[in-house]
């Protein structure tokens, strides 16, 4: 046996003895160790070590069988562990403070003002936080790093935003200003991949082997979760669904092509179409005027409506996940849309042999999705639980 | 250090030096220990075990640059193991003998009746193996196994094809029922899934880390290939692209819907849009009309082409692959589609941050792809070097 050997096997059972403390909290001593077959002694030391380093926990628990009889059972240390999580939008951003187990202590949304340049965003970004750390006493020791979500492309080995259409970003060094600006650790990736790991690790669709999560919002996005890591493809690109063609003569797209899948179900093309026939501002608006029953406006919705149907059946084709999220505003906010796709357009789009091969979710957690994810993104970088 | 993980150890190592003597080969034990980084004595011991086993064997070069000196290399008895591997398809079948490193040494391609059953092609196709074996002298101690690649979609678990709409076939439980006809271990995959494993194992693509492999033929078919792995998803599914939806208001597909991927460029669709306008039987002839100037086959090449193009990058978009292989006859068969492809679609429809972000080649393993693909299924199901 090589040293390399052991080594790599004393981190790799650290690391599973904290999953499962993770996942499973409260467990018993005993319970990791029928779980992982590893020894008591073993099981014994890695925990010391654990609680030694403050991640882990022990609390009491009064049998309720045998009274007078007491069994130590083992949690995370939720308040020993903040993170920072940031989602990046075109016309706001949110902040939130997240604590070990993946809970908001403390959530503000921010409005982001047209036509302001990267560097005044993250600077205005910066001084927000530290407002936040002031007035809610946030203990800035505990706070081990920052993940920030975007719409967007991101190089992860440099943390620069190579593009993002919506903020209007391009060749952006994001970790390195943010870095500075603020003094902790940063992180960044694509919002729809973080709100996939955080969907994974604390929503609906928590363990499940191959998950595809679909975001229908400013843009169209997916991202594949197999056994929880994020599928990212050589440039950290894969699920770039919105520019996937569905129809070689349609619309103009802004990226220069024609018939992109965003060009029919992004909520900016869907306004950009609505104006050409009367001036909207909003979603809210255009679904206004479909309940008035304008006939455009149903030509709108109801074609958006396909193209979703189309698009989680394209994914379904192509990733084969069991378990499907769909999450953005068209899908969660509008129940008549969701019901639609459910009892309509599925059936009529996903392939025959595939109709039983997934289960349909909606986001569970909902608008904080991106926030949660990137907290999840900065403990996954910055948390060193060996030693 | 627990049993169980000793055990692991020393199987991964096993791995890991057969793995390097089939890819390095041929090559020293020292260099093995080199690129291992294991000990000198657990090289020897591992090696010993796999020359008793019959998978590898020493040759003695004779040294160069020090004449005298004498080198012993290590490389795979490339005679002690056989399988056999089978393509099926709609009106053809090829059966294959492949030696332990991937070569052919018997192929032959048979007509398949039109109209025949799954039970009559099943045993068609063991006596021709049989006939093979008899009339070649092939040793069938040898043979460990047989590999069956097929258009449809496979249940990997009990070996039956659950739907192949290129053969008619239906829930059809082709490994038992060719394990009883041949005496033969039998395993089965979707014939695209197999080929992207001989492209990976022994093409033009080896050793890639995240390679899609495309496949424009009787249907249409991807398969994405992650570190020598096949994604398949929940039900073996994964990259089923024909079935993509492209065009909501396009043509009806076999499957029932409409404006299916391969209704634009399966083979079988142009040939039935040439049949329209004139009576023609095959891609050939399609091709002849279109080099005759007759503007109809133009506009069906030209859409094929925009679609092969259209295809290529939504795999791009969803995979983000380093290396894209496109393989069969419209591709490999018609240098004019290829070029067309290369210099005018790709710029057109691959999304702009991604132009440089894959590279294209075309199969390098040719029509033997999926036999060879087939025989390494088997080789990976039935090869135990495990002693």
């Amino acid at each position: 046996m090589q040293k390399h050997d052991q080594d790599y096997i004393r981190r790799k059972n650290k690391k599973i003895v904290f999953q499962i403390i993770r996942s499973e909290s409260p467990i018993s001593r005993a319970d990791i160790a029928r779980t992982t077959k590893m020894s008591p002694t073993t099981i014994s030391r890695i925990v010391q070590e654990l609680i030694d380093q403050g991640f882990v926990k022990e609390m009491e628990l009064q049998s309720m069988s045998t009274p007078g009889r007491r069994a130590i059972l083992l949690e995370l240390d939720q308040t020993s562990v903040l993170t920072v999580g940031i989602e990046l939008d075109k016309s706001s951003f949110k902040i939130g403070i997240v604590d070990f187990e993946g809970r908001i202590i403390h959530i503000r949304n921010f409005k982001r003002e047209a036509g302001i340049s990267p560097d005044e965003s993250m600077v205005q970004i910066s001084q927000e936080l530290q407002t936040i750390i002031e007035q809610q006493k946030i203990d800035s020791n505990k706070i081990i790093g920052i993940g920030i979500g975007i719409p967007g492309l991101v190089n992860l080995e440099n943390g620069v935003v190579i593009l993002s259409a919506q903020l209007g970003w391009n060749d952006i060094d994001v970790v390195a200003k943010m870095k500075v600006l603020t003094g902790f650790e940063v992180a960044i990736d694509n919002e729809l991949k973080v709100k996939a790991l955080a969907e994974y690790s604390y929503g609906g669709v928590k363990g499940t082997t191959r998950t595809a999560i679909i975001g229908f919002g400013s843009g169209v996005g997916s991202a594949l979760v197999i056994d929880g890591k994020i599928y990212r493809g050589d440039t950290n690109s894969a699920g770039e669904i919105g520019h996937t063609i569905v129809d070689p003569n349609g619309v103009q797209c802004e990226c220069g092509k024609v018939g992109c899948l965003q060009t029919y179900i992004a909520e900016n093309s869907l306004i950009i179409e609505a104006n050409k026939v009367t001036p909207i501002s909003s979603l809210d608006e255009l679904f206004e005027k479909h309940q008035e029953g304008q006939l455009w406006a149903n030509t709108i919705i109801d074609r958006a409506i396909a193209y979703i149907g189309i698009t989680i059946a394209n994914v379904i084709s192509v990733y084969n996940p069991g378990t499907v999220v769909v999450s953005g505003n068209l899908v969660e906010k509008y129940a008549e849309i969701r019901s639609t796709i459910e009892q309509n357009e599925l059936q009529k789009y996903v392939w025959k042999p595939l109709q039983n091969s997934y289960r349909l979710v909606v986001s569970s957690l909902g608008s904080n999705g991106v926030v949660i994810g990137a907290s999840l993104l900065a403990q996954n970088e910055f948390l060193n639980i060996e030693i």
